[in-house]
């Protein structure tokens, strides 16, 4: 049998930026010819990146994908290479298709689609796609390579089965390699999921797997690379690192992989999700062109996690912490901001909102004259809170980050317009108790969230002695409840024999329900979750279906 | 040949709503049945509405389709109904089925399941469905129907072909007749499109055809009916009326429909969009519960045509202006926007903003000491309107109509947190040329809004003498290159080659890219247009697509 020496390339791309996406892939190949590597794998849809969206319905951008494919393929001689593109179907049917081009002697020698369309959740190929119904084998250095594209692999991991197999397929036509370019999104357990499935299926085909998956962040969905080569035991025999750029070079011969370098994969939550936001932050602020974060700092858990968060992402200078206390601020809410910002090394910006708060009410007397306090006066001091937010932002170009957790996006304790402003939300798809164990993380070689925001009873502070758990289930309880309903579809009634109590249950699922279109308007949020609110998560707001 | 008194039943159906669902279907059924009806034809997932979306994943809300359509069924003695519903598929594959099941006899005795998933544009239902495969016919007293479910009779009439065509199956297996129960949503031309694909299939197949679409608004989608039934050759011999729940009866005999009832179609587009406008606000606001509406009133013109849509459709006294004037405001403005509320007999509160605006500028006079003017003090006044306006809104219970029309929302033109919110935009769908066409036609009869407010030059009125022309092209250049790039999907080279000056495109088009990232944030737009802003049209925001 032969050899062959394979890169996979896991590269971070921009959407709709062919030029530069086209001249890194240049690169990358040009180095690895000097390396003397036969064949360089990049991830799927890789001259536009993934995933454009409807750019796709527009023809001009299918053309620039056609000519950015033919360019790569000219600067492959003496080498070759897989890309993924998009190209016009030449049949009947959508009239797009998702493929993978083999590259060699300067020009495209096969092009092979996409097979199987995901098309749920934050996936949506069949809006696009033609799928494609017959499989192929392509011989490269004597070696029998099937390519099957990202969710050709997942045939079997969803929780439906797909009609047909395509690695199935590629096994029946004598493969003796599968390669799998790939764009599969990050969540929490993603990694250890991937091993099962491409183990599983090397397993299953006794044929070894390469996979390579892009980096980055693409507006909701953060992209890990954490490419890999899997013998037909099953066993990983290479492992590229996450959340960067990175290319390996793996070594085929005789049937497999011989051993490569390997990063070890982060096996806590809790790293994984600091590693993930951070890079998400990061990336975003620099695929968007933005350099300095700004936003509300209360002294309470959620902002003060979003500030050592963007501190680590852009770099403690570009982090502006606004303090906006009220008349119902608690002194300590001035102090633990003020000290968290010392040792994050922020510089504060110090806004009471009394007077803006005044007035608004003296300009609404006619109105609210003789009707008692209520969710009308604090949502004032949230939205006097977010117009001062965005005149900084305006003023001075500094970017708003949201500050809201999952647990209270989920049950509305927000308020629109208010603290749900924000160009991103970090912790958007971030539990209640997973923002708290993101706290005692960066606090886990000295104390940079001062012990007093993690240990006080959390509250928004919007009238006297407000406390979240007058209203609301302890978060404990409140996030398995919202795990339950929204990542896992339980019921009201599967709730309640699960054992959770009946009038919490009603209570929280009601809550959810009512606040569909608070989130309809809602920054773009990090998905970091199987059921992120977002793209992956479409509800309908005209409805009735409470939780009876 | 045998014949038959056919119903179409085009209902208005809350989503999840599987009482009052279940109990409109049943008393039509009733009703029927005493008027020796044969079989009655509902629309397209009419026991849960459509489209209830991602509510499909819960188990229980399948269950409950179920258990509706037998509850049905079971209504359905010396009668029968065809009923629409989402059922479990019992093979492999996704694990559902969109289906439209044959009663009579007291049970379901057929369920067939749709083939062609529409998905694109605002369809989705690859998500969710298994298509169909196979085709059947289902002879009822001596009648050979054919059903084909909604997309399964638009197997041409898309920009792709579809590589079946479930009405030629029918076809060959010898049905009689097609029926075509659907959900398909209004927008400007919909109506004459419906004539030509349901005409054009009965000529295609020599068959009379039978179309019953529901009625409502759907969030972002409005149904209207609209109803009929053609004959073999082509012909239209029934119409039911549109935007209004009807049971409209056909007789069929010897192969054919004897002429019925028929409401002549609109053929007007402005008064085809007034109709939809107002039928949109009420029924938004009739299946959220929501009774009064409150807006902005600036004294231009699409304020003033929001103004108008919601009186007419919430009825006067529950619409209630608020007048917020600043020191940029001209005289006109307030006087304007005061004629008009007397002419529409709703009340008006007038709060100026110059205080608020004042002490916002004092308590930012830190950060923005020494800065020119500029957008930040721009969006102030609007950002401190939207707060007055939800602060009435929380304080009364009232609902913000959002006044932003397309060609502004298109350019981002309008302020995030500021004129931006909103419960409902009803007029986020709508050009600004159609917004003076709609001003027309509300002053058809007489002079309802101000000629002032239609004559003068568009403003926002948030820096001395501002004028929309100042910065952006004139309205008609401006809304047919919306046009042509948002709806038609014409690139940058295109609309030059079309002769439109060069800098202009460049500048609209990167206007209307630049401004992704507010529409993600924007409130649910009506759909009147072929590309609506909203779940229509997904687009990164992540991304470098520019005009190069």
């Amino acid at each position: 049998m032969a050899g062959l020496k394979i890169a996979l390339a896991q590269l971070n791309f921009t959407i709709g930026d062919f030029e530069s996406n086209t001249a890194k892939m240049a690169d990358v190949i040009f180095q690895a010819k000097q390396d003397k590597v036969d064949l360089v794998v990049f991830s799927e849809l890789s001259v536009c990146g993934y995933m454009p969206d409807d750019l796709l319905d527009y023809p001009y951008f299918i053309e620039k994908c056609e000519h950015a494919l033919e360019a790569i393929a000219r600067a492959c001689e003496g080498i070759a290479a897989i890309v993924g593109g998009v190209v016009r179907n030449p049949n009947k049917g959508r009239k797009l298709q998702n493929v993978a081009c083999v590259m060699y002697n300067g020009r495209i020698q096969h092009t092979v689609a996409k097979t199987l369309l995901p098309t749920y959740d934050v996936f949506n190929e069949s809006r696009y796609f033609q799928p494609e119904t017959t499989s192929q084998i392509i011989e490269y250095k004597g070696v029998k390579i099937g390519i099957a594209i990202c969710e050709d692999l997942w045939d079997v991991y969803n929780d439906f089965e797909y009609l047909v197999s395509p690695g199935q397929a590629l096994k029946d036509l004598g493969a003796e390699l599968i390669i799998n370019p790939a764009a599969s999104p990050f969540n929490l357990g993603k990694q250890s999921l991937r091993n099962r499935v491409f183990g599983g299926q090397a397993s299953r085909f006794d044929l070894p797997v390469l996979y390579v998956n892009q980096v980055g962040t693409h507006t909701e969905l953060m992209f890990d690379g954490s490419s890999r080569a899997i013998n037909g035991n099953g066993e990983v025999v290479l492992q590229a690192p996450s959340f960067e750029e990175n290319v390996s070079y793996a070594s085929f011969e005789n049937g497999k992989f011989a051993m490569g370098n390997s990063v070890p994969l982060d096996t806590d939550d809790t790293a994984q999700l600091y590693k993930s936001l951070v890079f998400g932050i990061g990336d975003y602020f620099n695929k968007m062109g933005f350099k300095q974060a700004i936003l509300g700092s209360s002294g309470g858990i959620d902002s003060a996690v979003v500030q050592a968060l963007a501190s680590a992402a852009l770099g403690a200078e570009n982090v502006h912490p606004v303090l906006m206390p009220s008349m119902f601020s608690s002194d300590h809410s001035v102090s633990d901001a003020e000290l968290l910002s010392k040792n994050l090394g922020n510089d504060t910006i110090t806004i009471p909102i009394k007077n803006i708060y005044d007035t608004y009410l003296e300009a609404l007397q006619p109105v609210f004259q003789g009707k008692p306090f209520n969710l009308a006066e604090e949502n004032l001091q949230a939205r006097s809170r977010a117009v001062l937010l965005m005149a900084i932002s305006n003023k001075l170009g500094y970017i708003l980050l949201n500050t809201s957790n999952k647990s209270e996006l989920s049950v509305g304790y927000s308020t629109l317009y208010g603290d749900l402003c924000g160009a991103l939300s970090p912790l958007g798809d971030v539990y209640k108790n997973q923002v708290y164990a993101l706290a005692r993380y960066i606090n886990r070689n000295k104390e940079i969230i001062p012990n007093h925001i993690i240990n006080k009873a959390p509250s928004a502070e919007l009238r006297p002695g407000q406390k979240d758990a007058d209203s609301l289930p302890d978060y404990d309880v409140l996030d398995e409840l919202l795990k339950h309903y929204i990542e896992e579809h339980k019921g009201v009634d599967e709730l309640i024999t699960m054992g959770y109590d009946q009038t919490t249950v009603h209570k929280v699922v009601d809550l959810v329900n009512g606040s569909e279109y608070k989130r309809y308007q809602a920054p773009p949020i990090l998905r970091v979750s199987t059921k992120a609110f977002g793209k992956g998560r479409i509800m309908p707001l005209v409805a009735n279906y409470s939780s009876k």
